[in-house]
């Protein structure tokens, strides 16, 4: 079976190196000519521009930021899609965004599937947390590459178009809230009452057991023991757009999130200042799970 | 070696039951008649008040609720303690207070370990992870219990005295965003644009690598299993001292702690009206893990 991938960074390349390991052949395009080199090497059938691999593939999957550019790419794929062929966004669309270009290709028998993605960087090797939203049928069909992808057991039917999104904006939604909620707690380690706790030794001793024992605390546990001052990097920490949109979703639906709009209200103030020890953690979280950037100290803004 | 333990409720009788089966004789006591019938059954040598308790042990393990009766079961302890004895408090004291009793006993060379306990009541048989404060060669004295006690590698030297319980107070801190970021997750799954979602599912689902997988996502996903409607019960939670202490401590140290201060809003509110789904979950984790009280949907004060 031969699997299309568009957008080749480091979770599309991810997607891509599960695949060709349980044998489908995978043909691939990405703007920038780097990931199209590194994802080549990986065993990518590299193709020269986007259409080509709706040419050469049946079921493609978009790994794309959030935005136009996706309904950009499905743009320029469309002359090239038959009847029956399935597009997978695994990226972080906003639901309506995937009901909408759900609805537009119907009309042309073109199956859009919304799938959320989870896991960042270490899925690559431990396979993904996969949220699975359109027709059921259309789910079966793509089972055995979704089962590739993901970690044992690891992908849901989650239920009609936009589901599998909605489901990983709220996921996401509750990320922001537990990374606040971590890193506040090792704030007050760090300037607490006892000088000089071993915050890594305490990470290290709550994976073991305690009630507090998640992932996230093994990240921060490995972050801690590299190093525990953080005077060199910034508190200002990026969002993306899931965590406003679970904000914003809860506000429509009158279901009160005072958690996640706390760790919203946190990280929009790191980026106007240069943020705390909470914020410096949070962002080496991301960085950790995510790759995402981390600001050097030079990198304040001047309060 | 002898081990004592006063207290031998849910928590004080795991405590029991992994030191027993590690080939420590324990000898308790408890004023509850039934907590020392099924200890004696446990194989606890069950004496008939506090102070017989150290007539036979030279290490006494507290597990009692803080406050008041931590101080008064040491005071009846007293006249049977001799220099080097050590006693150990297990519970969820505060941290000032653990200080204040290691002094006091010190003048007669009895030593004072204050011993975080997390891990609920799935740490009888996985073991426990527990923050222990006090003097180090203290803590060298006591480690073939504690690793007894514990999880693999469950257990670690914090610091000098209060730190154990401190730390403890923390990670409680943290525990109460947790619950919260959850719950108000699943609440908007619940109430969200997308009805009939499978809840217990999405759990699931998220339990296999995503990034917000958990210990408490797992018990979050065996009650999810068992009901999703929760109709039955009160949304009323409950809350012991560690949240509030947290809260207080870093309002003393200025560190913002924005996402338990809602954590905490929220319980008190849940408990002068009914709550909500998200209370109602945060009752349900705590009933899981540590056999907390949830209230009937009878039992609600009408708003």
């Amino acid at each position: 079976m031969n699997i299309g991938i568009i957008g080749l960074g480091v979770m599309g390349s991810a997607i891509a190196h599960r695949a060709i390991k349980a044998g489908f052949d995978v043909v691939g395009f990405d703007t920038h000519i780097e990931h199209a080199r590194r994802a080549r090497m990986m065993g990518v059938n590299i193709v020269e521009c986007a259409p080509l691999v709706a040419g050469n593939a049946r079921i493609i999957w978009l790994m794309l930021p959030a935005g136009p550019v996706v309904d950009q790419v499905i743009q320029e794929l469309r002359p090239m899609l038959h009847a029956g062929d399935i597009i997978i966004d695994g990226g972080n669309s906003f639901f309506q965004d995937s009901l909408r270009r759900y609805q537009a290709l119907q009309k042309d028998e073109i199956f859009f599937v919304d799938c959320g993605t989870s896991g960042g960087l270490r899925g690559k090797d431990s396979g993904f947390c996969l949220m699975v939203g359109g027709d059921f049928p259309i789910f079966e069909r793509i089972e055995p590459f979704l089962k590739a992808v993901a970690a044992p057991d690891g992908y849901a039917y989650i239920g009609p178009s936009g589901a599998g999104h909605y489901v990983k904006m709220v996921h996401n939604g509750i990320e922001y809230a537990l990374m606040q909620a971590y890193a506040e707690g090792f704030h007050l380690l760090k300037e607490g009452y006892y000088e000089h706790l071993d915050l890594a030794a305490i990470a290290h001793v709550w994976e073991q057991g305690s009630v507090v024992r998640s992932w996230l605390l093994s990240l921060l546990q490995e972050i801690l023991q590299e190093d525990q001052e953080l005077h060199d990097i910034s508190g200002r920490v990026d969002q993306g757009g899931t965590g406003r949109w679970t904000a914003q979703e809860a506000h429509a639906r009158t279901v009160p999130m005072p958690c996640l709009e706390q760790a919203l209200a946190v990280r929009s103030w790191s980026h106007k200042t240069t943020g705390n020890y909470a914020t410096k953690l949070i962002a080496l979280m991301r960085h950790k799970f995510g790759g995402h950037r981390v600001y050097k100290k030079s990198e304040d803004i001047p309060v």
